[in-house]
């Protein structure tokens, strides 16, 4: 008999009849014999609708108040799944945040779990109850409502599951596991049946949007099994979970990311001293602009040249800054690119094999697609190159590094 | 300086542009120097809507699922009333009942306040902030959210003024006041300045539905003055207080209440023995049935006849009780009515002036108006009639007291 934490989303809570369909998947598993807790998020729509209330009383909703209006999005859709439960003869009980007690810090729209009581929870499921708890959202030490922000459920879940050492941590969504790449633009694009919580973090920051980065970080730190499976088809989805070591049987590569929602931009000419990368990077933090990869060539002439990624919406606001900096320091010229894309192949058998990099620039050059920024980690490469080739570089290191085959026996 | 519970009920936050107006009046008390604690109901609609989301799942909502459900409509309301007090520049906080703590018994839709913690809302007032607490809504000790019933936000304002000793609640609603009777029907009808507790029930309780008889009972259990006033016209209203010996200037009758709800039944020749009253009406109570007013004739022949009323809802079910009842205590006949009114004249003054009850059957014989059955009680007389003279009788008992005319100078 196995404890499991069962995540939905808004979309598979998204109706009354939705509601009734994740019923009845919620009771096969409790006749199968385990015990489940229910993590819900509002009906989709919902936390729009509520957030759109609060706008209209004021364009910047208090925070606070405005986590008092949006909580109660799931505060109707736990209930509703209890009743839905209970219809079917399978003894349930629903619980906010702050029934639970979900505590976390203050941080009003984007507060951080610092604890779960689970003795509520645990008391409920010794004696056969179905517990249902609102995701997204506890309550800080004063008492005050809180939400985890946007994508806050998943995070919720696998918190659950780690302070209930659950055997398994459910993540029901839209798609039915994680992909080697987008099958929107690979069509040989694999589910994999297995992924690791590194190898997840780097595919979802880089674009793969299946979970939230949060809730994956949450659980490879407490050894959470997550599970990424689609809410009404069968499968039995991509686990995502610790490195094993199988290093032998592991593919190098697990899978493609990208992302086209970043814009390059290089300041030449830059007098070569200490300190120079701050001068530069300094006051675009200061902007509230967050830089991605970073490069900087080595000095000749006493002068170097350094580039970095940014978000395409911050553009105009860091080139604006990034001239500023450049008169004040003397460099010779600002230049900049929004029709940029970044590919990353990800995968932790990286580690154990050489050459895999000069192996993706290999298949790059093959279609003449050239790199304009090189930046690596230990189990990631990402390059930079111009927008228009994403999708033939994406396809290009898909087979290169067979993942089309690898996966076609199953 | 005051301390001042303001209630607002479903219309009267009914949209944004409402609850902006009610901010705007709160603003108005707040800048007068009056510490303010307000109480909302949900947005009208808004709970009939969640309840029936509740219905879609189940005809019957589990009850503490369904508060679970319900109470986050005011959860909305206070949240985005202390936004509109915030931009306002007006410091505010808002609490649900669970964050209060108001404590209630664990009978979930119709649960009863025990206790109030009024630490905080006093900390919160002494910082200066307006306090905005949810109505109709509590906790139990178990940390179940529990609601009071419909209309039950006039009980939490009133229950919190009680709790902070305010110096008065005020009920805002759609009318202006308590009227002598209702307008609809005499048009001379005249808001009272004042009225005390034990007429208000009687009024309410009659049919006068302008508040929550609960509150009523509650504001006279604990003093606490209470006003009913209109949300957006300017305007005294009426007070509701306890009485204040003010015999010599108090009109005789205060009002005049009606109601068209309720059905008669009397069963003819019951043989009379001791007991015979709870033979008859212990299977109508025990069937779930509310008896009003009941009236046994003295014995002749030793049987005796016995009417009572219910609500007219309850007719069918009752008379069906009866009938068996009948047979089996072999009393003659069983018979009915659903076509009668009842008509009160109700008023503290009645206590110190003799021949009230008379003047009221003059002014009903003149206008040739039988009497079916009489009820009376030390601020009331009732009568039953035929329905179709409900409306010339509370016209002719609204002149025959003066009421037209007592008010006229105001």
């Amino acid at each position: 008999m196995a404890l499991i934490v069962q995540k939905f989303g808004g979309t598979s809570v998204g109706s009354i009849e939705r509601i009734e369909q994740v019923a009845d998947k919620v009771k096969k598993f409790r006749e199968a014999g385990d015990d489940l807790v229910v993590v819900l998020s509002a009906m989709s729509g919902e936390t729009n609708r509520l957030i759109d209330l609060a706008r209209q009383i004021s364009d910047q909703p208090v925070p606070r108040e405005l986590d008092v209006i949006v909580s109660t999005g799931e505060q109707v859709t736990i209930a509703l799944l209890a009743m839905a439960l209970m219809k079917r003869g399978v003894p349930a009980v629903s619980y906010t945040g702050n029934q639970v007690r979900i505590l976390t810090d203050s941080a009003h729209n984007k507060a951080r779990i610092l604890q779960i009581d689970d003795q509520k929870i645990r008391n409920d499921l010794k004696e056969g109850r179905v517990v249902v708890v609102a995701g997204f959202q506890g309550v800080d030490e004063n008492g005050n409502i809180t939400t985890l922000g946007r994508g806050g459920s998943d995070t919720t879940g696998v918190a659950l599951a780690a302070a209930l050492k659950a055997d398994e941590c459910q993540i029901y969504t839209d798609v039915d596991g994680v992909y080697t790449t987008d099958p929107r633009v690979v069509s040989q694009a694999q589910r994999l049946d297995k992924i690791t919580f590194e190898e997840m973090l780097e595919m979802a920051s880089l674009g793969s949007k299946v979970l939230q980065i949060r809730a994956v970080e949450f659980a490879g730190k407490y050894n959470v099994p997550l599970r990424v499976l689609h809410s009404f088809k069968e499968g039995p989805g991509t686990l995502i979970t610790i490195d094993e070591e199988e290093s032998m049987e592991q593919p190098i590569i697990s899978g493609i990311a990208f992302n086209r929602d970043e814009a390059k931009l290089t300041i030449r000419g830059v007098p070569d001293t200490p300190g120079v990368a701050f001068k530069i990077l300094g006051p675009i933090s200061a902007a509230n602009i967050e830089v991605d990869m970073i490069v900087q060539n080595v000095a000749h002439d006493n002068t170097t040249d350094f580039t970095f990624t940014i978000h395409r919406n911050d553009y105009q606001a860091a080139l604006q800054v990034l001239e500023t900096t450049a008169r004040e320091i003397g460099a010779r010229e600002v230049s900049g690119d929004t029709k940029i894309a970044k590919v990353s192949i990800v995968g932790v058998g990286m580690r154990s094999h050489a050459g895999v990099a000069s192996r993706m620039f290999e298949a790059l050059a093959k279609e003449s697609i050239n790199i304009q920024m090189i930046s690596t980690s230990e189990i990631k490469v990402s390059v930079v190159i111009e927008e228009k080739y994403l999708e033939l570089a994406v396809r290009a290191l898909h087979t290169a590094f067979e993942l089309d085959a690898a996966r076609q026996g199953e």
